[in-house]
């Protein structure tokens, strides 16, 4: 699976949480990063370079802060050019067809006031509701939106633990069960492994790496079990 | 009551509906038209003259195309840059606190598209929850928006019709009873007698806002009448 993340910032230089979370998918060699304002200073969008590139992923994700509920204006450009009735969309079906679409939130104020009642007075899912109208009209599924609330408050040792689901909205199939994170798991440590040949950490890797497959059999063994059992 | 009218439309003189419903608003003295692309071309928007702009008026609209379920980048980064805490709203309020917000959006898909299962999935309130939050967290009053469905398919005739519930959006007490349907429409005929000056035209609204009058006592003494008899 490949995924195409389109970042919008005004101004991600100043960011700390884009960097951080741009910085910790440097070595995933199945993401393409693409950041429109370093990409179109002067929003000369190239469309059919956009739609190229659209049609070359699996999964499209719009990453961005959400100011006044809603995407940076060059993000909405984008969305304005690019999605061409015909090309990407339309009755009888276009390239984003099939594909999954999901969005990564960066948000400045905290979780508990998006609901009735709380500062903000409506959700995420329901203040997000034009990016999923838009995945419908272009027949995209939508995915769980993956949510970062207050990031530069989060403690040092909680922010590590934000990259590992970041990760998985990325690059994971879309599947909560432990086979599928076991799985996704297993590739991302095959290639950590690969990439740290002849260190003492490669050795580490390899070693949780056998616990786990350990593991997995062990769980094999016992569903068997189990099912002997049921069918006596 | 003054009404700002902030529009953004990227391509505005293409635009038979922006271009239509513009014009049949010139001669109202109490709506300031202010479009956004061609007061700033080069995107650099004048935050304090756009702050005081809000200041000065009671209701403020925002009236773009409703591509992709959301407005023109431009109007986005307005919202961005001068809607700003401390100034236009926060914990303690600001400038916009107790005036009224309303969106006036050009549709192009048909009315029936948006609901569960229509084309579009989501009704008009569920894909603006974005402006309604704004609203809130702005502590404006949110209006009930104007939608105008399909324009250029309109019949002629059918067109002078959308005029007058615009002209309310834009200036009418948010109250629809006939009582203040009525004096709206005798202020706007005042104005309009005034400015036919010496014409047949003004004979005839003359005539007709003598009518209105009659019409009002006549309801007045009914009022009156009926009271009596229910107080016997």
């Amino acid at each position: 699976m490949r995924t195409l993340l389109i970042v919008s910032h005004p101004d991600i230089i100043e960011s700390y949480s884009q960097q951080y979370f741009l910085n910790g998918i440097k070595d995933f060699s199945n993401i393409t990063v693409h950041h429109l304002e370093n990409l179109y200073p002067d929003w000369n969008i190239d469309v059919r370079k956009e739609q190229e590139l659209l049609r070359e992923h699996d999964r499209i994700i719009f990453q961005f802060p959400f100011y006044w509920y809603s995407s940076p204006p060059l993000l909405k450009h984008w969305q304005d050019v690019v999605l061409e009735e015909g090309v990407t969309h339309g009755p009888r079906g276009g390239i984003l067809e099939g594909k999954e679409f999901g969005l990564v939130l960066m948000i400045g104020v905290s979780e508990k006031e998006y609901r009735a009642g709380g500062n903000e007075q409506f959700t995420i899912s329901e203040l997000t509701k034009p990016f999923q109208a838009m995945a419908g009209k272009t027949g995209m599924h939508y995915l769980p939106p993956f949510e970062i609330y207050q990031f530069v408050y989060t403690e040092d040792d909680r922010k590590m633990d934000i990259l590992i689901p970041y990760w998985q909205m990325l690059t994971m199939e879309n599947n909560d069960s432990l086979a599928t994170r076991e799985n996704w798991l297993m590739d991302l440590l095959e290639d950590v492994i690969n990439t740290s040949e002849g260190t003492d950490e490669q050795n580490i890797l390899e070693y949780a790496k056998n616990i786990i497959e350990e593991n997995q059999s062990e769980i094999e063994d016992l569903k068997i079990v189990l099912n002997q059992m049921y069918h006596r």
